[in-house]
């Protein structure tokens, strides 16, 4: 039995987040009790609740929108044999060097055949779409699973933004043609802006990737980047135009009207939750600790009693009327009845990024105010408890306001013409992102690319799909004449 | 490219559940689409969404309860490193023959220690609680997590009934006292009789294990049991008082209120939310297919417009407006568009257990009216569309607790007393269960059971908790002084 392992309990947070992000990531998954590093397997931590109440609540808004556009949740194994996972050749390349393999059971049986922790379900899911699609009445198949998937490459971890298990959501939607493939895309790309950006408050910048940074076996891949503190860009959900590939690989096929049997079409979509948990920490903290969006919060309000001895009952009882009140609007609300100082818990509420703070003594109560805090701005106002409900609802939605503006103006000024490696280093040692002609994201470009990244630290992000843009003069690494214009970023 | 494979669109079922359960079973989750068994790896099989929609509102149902008890979720890693996994000695016995490894990754490295795929998650969990229990103001810590589990020993497998990877929901308790412990466990058959009862219309009988059937390191094991109509009974979820075994293997300790470390007290508690589901079905279903609760059902009421040529337009509006009407009343309602008979979109929607079907046709659209179909006892009734909201909300009501009323009735006069093994058996081949005078349920029992299980195929369940029951005369098996009553059934 040993004692020494216990560590004080958790007090006021002060990092600043701009000069030392590394460090206030790090600590801030200790203190507000995100992710606990000390699991013992590198790259895999267990997510107390804070977190994964937030995740959950992240998780059910991602699932309304898709339910919403006729996407149907199922759950798929979490194993892959072998010989299945090996059957599209370039997607072996991409992900077995990534794969946990499973070859024994118990006292060291053997198993009849490898089975791979699923790095991705395309392997897993596509044999089964081969029997489930049968005629042109089964298609569009819009279908999701919200699961973990399992990557053993990643070597250099960190809670949240690069996990060897991590969790998301992977949605494979099977079409009768290209064209409704390429609407499928488009409408992922609509999904995540109402999800990343108008829940969570966090923009992006949406690119088409290159050839050679594509899903491995797709056709093109399309995704979403967003700025983190350090000045470097990360990438949020991808989603994938995958032609009739995986269709021809796995004899994915379906009788047309005409009676003939032809191949299918197929998109997926992998927005993960983890990681874009771990964008929005990030992105929406302070030197405080976190500010966590009003939507999505575990806890939306939480409720302060402040009193000494004989008023403690009166006091408890009208916080528990005002959690009533606000549990019927249908909020999350806490009551923090700890045996600690208000200072204290306020501190602990801060550190932890619950957005509204309803603090209650007992000249509140004898005026019939409380007073309400909001952890964004920092700002306290006191108000009549009768407006306790519509105060705090429109609080909420200007916090999330704020949030997201606060996290927009980062975007202001920042991408910055560039045509030359010099240029280029110049824009991102500023926290910039480089916008350059560039010869072809063909997989010729691959070469430029590497010289980019060997004399900048930048990488090309692609070219931009909601903005049309048309190039002048020539790639800053070849000189060759430019056919498009990328953007460079250093990244995650 | 092969269209062989295509099977024809699954049409009417008809299959008699008593006589022939284990066709029926296998039938209803291949035309239901409840689980797919051509997966290709043994015990591993892919839910389709009428399955795995069921069980998302089956576990939404379970989480409420937990956190309106006080119990917050979090997520742990799906590996467990060997070295945690084998240091309570009992528990090593118990699972680790069951146990899927992982030792390599990508092209053949190996990890520096082996990982266990969790088969149950004490092993993970404890070694972080270790440092998370602090002192006594960190008690109790009430959580539990949602997650798959995996494990190899099963050997003939079902699906939902007995699978490899299998779908759960796992609370772990950390208290100050044994006493805590014993009204955790008590807390725990009122949330499984709340949720497997009062929510799924399941009735069950809530024994406590025999020292050779509890969980392995545990100190006692209470669980529920269900009958299936093959009049076998499985176990549903179980809870275990751990004493302070686990806190010893995994230094589990607290500071007091005197300032002294003290070893904690623990609990767990396991309701497998697919097996619950196969029990579900099994229990509820009719010859005609599924019959699904109106509480957990993907869709509570399935909406059929009837038409021909000129009036499509005008139906489908009014369906339209059916669907509005009860989606804001909060339930989920589907339109079938498809292009197939009204007749064949009938047996479909039955076969599928939807609860409360609404037709729709030219007439009832003049005369303001709709016809409401139940699917539980099959009746049809013609209603002003101005009553649908609140019919449909007391004829869900009804349906439920009919579905209870059924299934509870099959536990009448289920229990007959036994003293004999040739009694004994004749109650099982009746498929009843036997309730006799026992030996003892501590380890020396052990040769007892086997002895009954030999001659009867029965099995000791255990002791009932809900009643008091004092045993007279002498032991079935060994004819030594009777110490208790237990029950003995044929199992899953």
């Amino acid at each position: 039995m040993s004692s020494d392992k216990k560590e004080p309990r958790s007090t006021i947070f002060d990092i600043d987040k701009e000069k030392d992000f590394p460090d206030w990531f790090g600590e801030i998954c200790k203190v507000a009790e995100l992710a606990d590093i000390r699991y013992g397997v590198k790259g895999f931590t267990p997510f107390p609740p804070w977190s994964l109440m937030t995740m959950n609540n992240m998780f059910d808004i991602l699932e309304e929108v898709l339910q919403r556009k006729d996407h149907l949740p199922m759950l798929f194994p979490t194993v892959i044999p072998e010989s299945n996972l090996t059957k599209e050749a370039k997607h072996v390349e991409g992900f077995v060097p990534q794969v946990f393999w499973i070859e024994d059971t118990g006292d060291d049986e053997k198993l009849e055949e490898r089975l791979a922790l699923r790095p991705t379900s395309e392997t897993a899911i596509y044999p089964m779409y081969s029997l489930w699609v049968r005629s042109w009445r089964d298609l569009p198949m819009k279908r999701y699973q919200r699961c973990s998937v399992f990557r053993s490459e990643i070597k250099s971890t960190r809670p949240f933004l690069r996990g060897r298990e991590f969790l998301w959501i992977e949605s494979h939607n099977v079409y009768a043609s290209h064209d409704e493939v390429k609407a499928q895309v488009m409408e992922d790309l609509e999904t995540t802006k109402e999800v990343v950006t108008d829940n969570f408050g966090i923009p992006v910048m949406v690119f088409r990737r290159t050839q050679w940074d594509k899903f491995p076996g797709g056709l093109n891949t399309y995704a979403a980047d967003t700025l983190m503190p350090d000045g470097k860009v990360i990438q949020l959900p991808s989603t994938h135009d995958l032609g009739d590939n995986f269709a021809r690989a796995f004899d994915i096929t379906y009788l047309n009207e005409n009676n003939e049997t032809v191949y299918a079409w197929q998109t997926c979509y992998g927005p993960a939750i983890s990681r874009i948990f771990g964008a929005l920490i990030s992105v929406h903290g302070d030197n405080k600790g976190l500010r966590l969006p009003f939507k999505i919060a575990p806890y939306q309000v939480v409720v302060i009693p402040i009193f000494r001895g004989d008023d403690a009952d009166a006091v408890l009882k009208y916080c528990e009327d005002i959690q009533k009140t606000l549990k019927k609007a249908g909020l999350r609300v806490h009551i923090d009845k700890r045996d600690d100082t208000p200072g204290w818990k306020y501190n602990y509420w801060e550190m932890k990024g619950v957005p509204i703070r309803v603090e209650v003594g007992p000249r509140d109560l004898k005026g019939n105010k409380a007073v309400l805090f909001r952890r964004d701005t920092m700002d306290r106002e006191t108000i009549d408890i009768t407006d306790l409900k519509k105060k705090v609802l429109s609080l909420g939605t200007e916090i999330d306001k704020n949030l997201r503006r606060i996290a927009e103006s980062r975007f202001e000024g920042l991408v910055v013409d560039a045509d030359s490696f010099g240029a280029i280093e110049d824009a991102l040692d500023k926290g910039k992102i480089a916008r350059i002609p560039f010869c072809t994201t063909e997989m010729e470009g691959l070469s430029c690319d590497e010289e980019i990244k060997d004399r900048t630290g930048g990488e090309v992000r692609g070219t931009r799909i909601d903005v049309e843009e048309k190039p002048e003069g020539v790639c800053v690494a070849c000189g060759k004449v430019a056919t498009e214009i990328v953007y460079i970023a250093r990244s995650y």
